[in-house]
């Protein structure tokens, strides 16, 4: 059974009198408004260079990922590699502006809403998966590109595949939180059929019956089965590194590699679970190819969920792994330049600072990568070590296999060592590690949820000069859309009939 | 006698095991070759378009405003005039990437190496002004916009003027602590003479001879008469508003309006100081109109010194008068075409987060503009109110002036009214005020010092497209440079001979 009262899967309501801004104006009809504008636009400022519009859309999503970590990770592989103060990471030479992200029931959203306003193009409430304002569904880019063009469509996420920004693309539903609901629809019980082709993730809890070993299913529907029985899936499995290495994978295609998020990067057994970056190439490889094109979603999903326990260690190694698909997808659309990729963040998670003051002298203008450099392991796997270790803990356990070997501490106070004796719970032992950790690099982290600072929008290939500056989120959604030919409007209608 | 010990003028000298990095070929060295390359690419790629170089050139630095606090200020003035959550602020509409800010010393930089980055166009150590790594004088843009093309330059800034940033474009010292020597060079005894035609700021204490009022020189050095009568400054007043506004300015013009930093913007008596953008104004209307052109550097100095109090206060207010400034100088490049204006941030400072959790409970997605809409003060000059009140301090000033009418604030605990009632320095009146106010809104802070975040880079007019992207902020220099075909490596030479 999940936990699933873990950080990262609650959402904030905001009570009524917490929200700060709701628009007057229904945001379906702004978006109709909107792309009228921008057709208009397009067809006075219309240039040869690019009069040809792409084939294919390929959106990236680092979850959670906001400007500090970009600078971080950055500098940390600088660091690493003793490279000069000038190397960049991939997404670094395809920066194009910043994307602002606030929600339609507040200054900080989560990441449904971050989702939807990629996905419909409007600006909706804070656990709102593919509906809008008013909680009716909003037809996604993907679902658009599926019924009226016949293109490919693929997810693919680090996160339970039913999670709030994989959702988004696929299902509709008020809350974010009934994933077993999720999962129905994303397999095709949806007023538009299967518009999915390719989802690659974690989350199969969700798909296996009430029962089943790793269920999180309330009843008995094997979604699995339905998947292949019902709608058409040609491949589905869950669990197999194998099938997905030697297999033939044949579209429509859902295998699922974890019942619940797959492992952060730097804890991932590969011979279990591929790689954001290996699930990413194998998508391409599948959805590529066809007259029609495809829309493709990849998301970073679990740089967010290391910044909410605060750890340094799980949300760097995400992030690096983040770019290394970047630099995949950037060769892909270099081989195949009918295509656009964007790169953006939902939000930013955690607050996080390059520096942090220790002490109440005047602080120093540095932090230690070669601290972070030190660690191997999450903070959450060596908190999971130190609740499933049989009592009572022996100090060389902590010592040295959680802090030395884990964590790359050797200076533990007495208080630290108790701390980490006495205390059971999972979540407050992940919290306490990654604390111990930031302050040794003197790293500073204000929430241990999202925060409101604008994020970094990236974009290569066909068309990406478009999104040079400083846009709302939407205007993500609304750029896709054009690229594609789209009709949100009227696809909209049709999944309302 | 001013307070040399406040902390935004400290320097955080890093000691050589902290240093993360230094940069083995020597960064004039380096220069030199981005140039040469750098001329290279705009004789390959020139078009018509762009043939033509800016005769003018407007840097604008706003000193520590980080992603975060972009927008913070825009999400604030939105909340308070009630503006839909697509309203842009000024720097919005111009938004063309960022700039990555470690100096040649650690990760974190300070403004005096931040500065030299822009002015010289090479990585040095923190407290470094206009100095390379190893101590030798490097020209300026400012300079030797002078010096090889006879160009108008100024420098406006809310600081002291002989503060690091300004400092760095007109002074060459291993130590900006040094500033009555900074004032000594920036009236024009230094190797090419006097290079400046226009300073407006604060830190006349360092013009002023030995025993005049407000004085903080040690010597007996009248640089004021010295300035007209043997560099040739023709108007020359201080704290004097109304020559300000209605005496005749003549270039050269050295006008400084505190003897310290000028006023925050929520503090400053606008009959005694003019604000940012009027000094602006002023700048522009005397530089403007010569055939060779002008040079003008703008700083919004003291956003980075309200977060380096973690004030939401004053660091807002400056923002928002920094945006003021920035629609000023928008509205020139669009009269006068032949000009390029550029805005950027030497650093972060502050380490701001849009959310703080205050409690162990899951964080609530929000902060709340409309507790920072109650304040009037800064932190600063309500700490200053306090310690200059007789004792014994009674409740009725804490509760009513300072908190209620200066902070808005009337939910006061009895711990939070003895600190005050009992705290006499100022710093940390400050600073607890400050965190008073952040807690309620729910804004987080890292650090009293700077951070290592990427900052956001904005430009507008001729060529300002070269600067769209992620950048290291030398580049931004050697930008300036190439714009106003100066060579700095001769220039630098004169400048040592």
């Amino acid at each position: 059974m999940l936990d699933k009262s873990s950080e990262e899967d609650r959402v904030e309501l905001i009570s009524s009198e917490d929200r700060v801004w709701i628009d007057n104006e229904d945001p379906v009809e702004q978006r109709q408004k909107r792309q009228l504008s921008t057709t208009a636009i397009m067809i006075i400022g219309v240039d040869d260079q690019h009069s040809t519009k792409p084939r294919n859309v390929i959106m990236m999503i680092s979850d959670g990922l906001g400007p500090a970590s970009v600078s971080y990770a950055r500098s940390y592989f600088q660091h690493l590699n003793q490279l000069p103060y000038d190397h960049q990471l991939p997404l670094d030479t395809i920066h194009v502006g910043q994307s602002r992200t606030r929600s339609s029931s507040t200054l900080v959203t989560d990441s449904a809403a971050g989702a939807t306003a990629f996905s419909c193009g409007l600006k909706t409430y804070n656990g709102a998966v593919g509906v809008d304002p008013n909680g009716n569904p909003c037809s996604t880019v993907l679902e658009a590109a599926k019924i009226q063009h016949g293109m490919r469509t693929g997810l693919v996420a680090t996160s339970r595949i039913t999670h709030a920004t994989p959702a988004s693309f696929s299902a509709h539903i008020g809350d974010r939180d009934r994933e077993n609901q999720i999962a129905v629809q994303q397999i095709g019980n949806n007023p538009l059929g299967r518009t999915v082709d390719l989802m690659f993730g974690g989350g199969y809890c969700h798909f296996l019956p009430k029962g089943t070993k790793k269920s999180c299913r309330k009843d008995d529907r094997d979604l699995l089965k339905e998947a292949q029985e019902k709608h058409g899936w040609n491949t589905v499995f869950y669990n197999n590194r194998t099938a997905f290495d030697n297999g033939t994978i044949e579209l429509p295609a859902l295998a699922l590699f974890a019942d619940d998020h797959m492992d952060f990067e730097i804890d991932r057994n590969p011979t279990s679970q591929p790689s954001l970056t290996e699930m990413a190439d194998k998508a391409l490889k599948l959805l590529s190819g066809s007259d029609e094109g495809f829309f493709l979603m990849i998301e970073g999903s679990r740089i967010d969920m290391a910044a909410h326990s605060n750890d340094p260690v799980g949300h760097l190694h995400d992030i690096l792994e983040y770019q290394n698909t970047v630099a995949l997808v950037k060769d892909f659309v270099d081989q195949n330049p009918d295509t656009v990729m964007i790169s953006t963040s939902d939000h930013e998670t955690g607050g996080l600072s390059l520096a942090r003051q220790v002490s109440t002298a005047y602080p120093k203008y540095l932090w230690y990568p070669d601290v972070v450099a030190k660690a191997s392991r999450s903070t959450a796997s060596l908190a999971n070590m130190i609740h499933d270790k049989s009592r009572p803990l022996d100090d060389n356990f902590i010592i040295e296999t959680i802090l030395k070997q884990g964590l790359g501490i050797t200076d533990i106070t007495t208080k630290e060592l108790q701390y980490l004796k006495t205390t059971t719970s999972k979540k407050k032992l992940t919290k306490y590690l990654a604390d111990m950790l930031s302050i040794r690099a003197q790293l500073g982290w204000a929430t241990h949820g999202h925060s409101g600072v604008d994020v970094n929008l990236y974009a290569y290939g066909l068309h990406s000069d478009e999104l040079r500056g400083s846009h709302e989120n939407i205007y993500i959604g609304d750029f896709i859309s054009r690229m594609l030919d789209l009709n949100l409007t009227e696809a909209t209608q049709t999944l309302n009939k």
